[in-house]
């Protein structure tokens, strides 16, 4: 596993809106902010298995992440990483844990049944 | 020129900092925060011509920027974008330019010699 830098895992360890990039399977990136949360070996998010990130994911399994400190905003974190399995989520139970981290309440979104919980793992790590 | 909703305009005429995702030469994506200005036709960023960047943009021009409001957490924008052309900018003004917008002084960095200013032509706005 590569090493995790500890400016890297205090900002990991935080409720913090994260730019998640990926490549389109016609070369374009693309970018969205979203929720994350990391369990000390991948970093997870929420998804459904019909929109355009999930497209590019199984094109291109690598992806970026840039992690802003919001109490100070030249402090940012670029990770690096791949997909490392995708499982299904059916009972949106991880946007359910991330809405609860992220807003205090657990939502179960519309979309439930398409919900996937995607495992990043961590490749490399520019502070 | 694309259509930019009034959301789009009004955080783009604001010193936030933006992600910027590019795609590497070997179809990975990279993101990074980076201060902007948008001129009304393009939108402008200051890089410099070694750095891994400017070689994701010389191999692949099309990009993709994230705009979250600070004020607004779920309140984001995404613009798709192409570099329309890359200016060589060696006495890097502007850089000075974006830092006075940003922290309030004109700032000359020491690569000013390798300074470019890229400016990207919206193509494609999520409101």
């Amino acid at each position: 596993m590569v090493d995790i830098p500890e400016r890297a895992r205090e900002l990991l360890g935080r409720p913090i809106l994260v730019n998640l990039a990926t490549t389109r399977p016609d070369g374009a990136p693309q970018v969205n902010p979203m929720w994350f949360i990391w369990d000390g070996e991948f970093i997870w998010f929420t998804h459904t298995s019909y929109r355009q990130k999930y497209k590019n994911l199984a094109h291109e399994p690598r992806v970026s992440i840039s992690l802003l400190d919001p109490e100070d905003k030249y402090g940012y974190v670029e990770i690096r990483g791949v997909v490392d399995h995708i499982d299904p989520d059916p009972e949106a139970k991880l946007y359910q844990r991330l809405s609860e981290w992220y807003d205090g309440k657990p939502i179960t979104p519309a979309d439930a049944a398409q919900r996937v919980a995607i495992a990043v793992r961590p490749t490399k790590v520019h502070v």
